[in-house]
């Protein structure tokens, strides 16, 4: 606000209050949002975006955007036929992770980060693990690819929100793997000081578009304790805490054995299940456990095209759903930037599992504000409204594309249309902070960022 | 070819026998492909496609082009929250049908049509059954219904196998219900008469891109020995043979009570599977009966989202594809013309239920196959693939889309892309019989076809 110029954006509807609505216009201060109101009442510059609905920019809770390398070559056979799973990936995953540059991931980070602009998100929650070089020792800056991924968001413009994690051992007794050295800092101490430290850098760096978050990697990663130290500094930096939990069958397995109980009973025991708290996948849970989780108000964060392509399964989400459970998504390995198509996928699969229809309480509209609002909670971020004080963090979808015709006089339909049917393939301009990124389909830098992504996949597949 | 004028289209990559491959360029006489091979040896005029790879026209092997009314309104609660299944859904479908003059199915086919021909669909079997008045009386001419599909098919330049729907009762003794008496001939013999009198004048209309088919609608709405009749003129007349099978468990029931057997069971001692023969759908089937159409060479059709939507249940693909059956695509309700993410979600599906990666045999390969050359084959249409005397239905996907970004060097990574990531939000240019109909995105009547429909759906839900 601060005398910032105002400018009134009145689209054909409006995603307000959980739903589309018409009749309304958003006056935009700066990077926040002034005011929502009719129409009529707007005063100032007027900005009309006929054939245009308006809704609040997705967030994406759950990133790894080096991972964005693996789409295609980790999808196809390689050589002959043999069955492949989860750890196979992750295989592949590691050695791509062990032979990239601090310039290289800056590079897949600016085109990831601008292909998710195109696709309708504002605003990233990157879940950072390559820190070091790859033999582990530390860069001249031990902060250095967290500078690649912070200077790749500011030079596209897409909010950023920087879940360092903390990685120290390949599982309970199990030393670090060479593929997994650049992962760890080390300690429980240095990681918990370089997680702080990173924290106090960002903040004092003042760029409104970047925060920090705190990623104990998982209870594999990591022994029960630095996850405690972990948590206490998340308090005390009133930061996001994000963590992997019960993936795989096998990594709850492990920490049975380590602890003599599941992922989520172990977090419960040590206090760390809290509002600040977000369970990233959660695919593998009891109905108690989600019982535990909303009664302490944490959060899980659903990454449903990483499910699929992982093999990870289908998450309980009537279930979490019925229990009020905050929800929140993010596109993970990045096989699909479409968060909408992934939102309404989780109600499509359900019918399929459930051989009935309409399944989910509140869907489609519960699993937009999970993309939307959900997604600010998982980040504590102020965005994912279009509510006065928030973030001016928009999206515009093309009410003429072909796939959204006929959705009239029904806002309900046109909801239902953009979650089912036509995805993030409707999404014709986005602002945020208020500045507007993505104009008409096109993003300024976006042709040269995809140029030299596509130079780094080809040196590093070929 | 007849002295017809010759283009040879060269872009970078090239579907051709079953996978992209670069240095080809395919030259076009007419509606055919005269030649396909190495670029530096077409003779003739050349258009260049930079940037671009050249697959077959997708092909739609199941539509009720009408439904496309459906998309959004049917997918939402409406008044109070109470459970739905396939047959509340097809409570609204019936609704919807028993309101439709042939000028609204004109409409809404001209729009569906040209939003399949935007997302790659260059040739559709539509499963047709609304051919009388509402009240079950016939129009002045009988086929009236039908020639509003062919028009619009001719409107918009796709190539249409009018699949002329059988349905008489709504079940085993059951007389048709008041919404059900437009579907229905009256009788087995005017079902056999009008569908081989529509046959023959398609035949003699001699319009290159439109054929008829038989589709006996299920044996729930024929008894056996209308679908043995209608299978009889099938041979005689060389068409397709469609029919549903085996979508819901209740369907499956009815058929047993009637006859004591499944559908598939039924229909095999008709000797009514052999190669001609299409079941769309065959959710619910047993091993045995998936290795009896193996045998007999028939062909399955699959519509994966419809599938979802209806919350029908998911095939098992895997033991359809080990078999080598014949698989197609259809977009039936058409909640998505997305007939590439569709093929890809049946090996994501897979992946999710088995908790396993690279589930299915030679996918993704295997499943862009299924929505071109399997479509053709469903249909016995002289497309869907990249061949020398083929129809030269066509399609070009942008290689510069950021979807795709860093598929190289490994034209294996493009087809997952296309089919794992992008869908046919890529497609950017379509031809149908050689005609360039899509360019650039931009197909010249789309805007008109798509303010008629919403005008239409408007009316319908208002």
């Amino acid at each position: 606000m601060n005398g910032a110029a105002h400018i009134t954006l009145v689209p054909d509807l409006m995603w307000h209050r959980g739903e589309f609505r018409t009749g309304l216009a958003v006056t935009l201060a700066g990077d926040r949002i002034a005011a929502v109101g009719p129409r009529d009442d707007a005063a100032g510059p007027r900005t009309l975006l006929p054939g245009k609905a308006l809704l609040p920019g997705l967030v994406n809770a759950h990133s790894h955007s080096f991972q964005r390398l693996l789409r295609g070559h980790a999808q196809v056979q390689r050589g002959e036929l043999k069955r492949s799973d989860f750890f196979s990936w992750r295989e592949t995953m590691y050695r791509l992770a062990a032979s990239l540059t601090p310039d290289d991931l800056l590079v897949v980070a600016r085109h990831a980060f601008t292909e998710m602009l195109s696709s309708g998100i504002t605003a990233v929650g990157e879940f950072h693990y390559l820190h070091h070089c790859p033999d582990g020792q530390r860069y001249a800056d031990p902060h250095e690819t967290s500078w690649s991924l912070i200077q790749a968001a500011k030079d596209v413009g897409i909010r950023l929100c920087l879940l360092r994690a903390s990685y120290l051992r390949a599982g309970a007794g199990k030393p670090l793997q060479p593929l997994q050295r650049r992962f760890s800092d080390g300690s429980v101490e240095a990681c918990v000081t370089l997680t702080t430290d990173l924290a106090a850098r960002v903040a004092a760096a003042s760029d409104g578009r970047v925060t920090a978050g705190i990623a104990p990697h998982s209870l594999r990663a990591l022994p029960a304790e630095a996850v405690v130290q972990l948590a206490v500094a998340a308090q005390r930096l009133d930061a996001p805490l994000h963590m992997h939990v019960a993936e795989q069958p096998a990594e709850i397995e492990e920490v049975r054995s380590e602890h003599g109980n599941t992922p989520l009973a172990v977090l419960a025991s040590c206090g760390v299940l809290t509002p600040r708290f977000v369970a990233v996948h959660a695919t593998h849970v009891t109905a108690a456990e989600l019982d535990a989780m909303a009664s302490a108000g944490a959060g899980i964060c659903l990454c449903p095209a990483t499910e699929a392509d992982l093999g990870d399964g289908a998450f309980a989400t009537p279930e979490a759903l019925c229990r009020g459970l905050s929800l929140s998504l993010g596109t993970d390995d990045h096989i699909t930037m479409d968060l909408l198509r992934q939102a309404g996928d989780l109600e499509m699969r359900e019918r399929l599992r459930q051989q009935h229809r309409l399944v989910l309480p509140r869907a489609p509209h519960a699993l937009l504000d999970a993309a939307t609002a959900g997604g600010a909670s998982a980040l504590r971020l102020p965005c994912g409204r279009i509510e006065p004080g928030r973030l001016a963090d928009l999206v515009a979808v093309d009410l003429e594309h072909p796939a959204l015709a006929g959705w009239e006089p029904s806002a309900n339909a046109l909801t239902a249309c953009l979650l089912y049917s036509s995805g993030s393939a409707t999404v014709s301009d986005v602002w945020v902070a208020g500045e507007h990124l993505v104009q008409s389909r096109g993003h300024a830098t976006a042709d040269a960022h995809r140029f030299a992504f596509a130079n780094l996949a080809r040196r590093i597949w070929s």
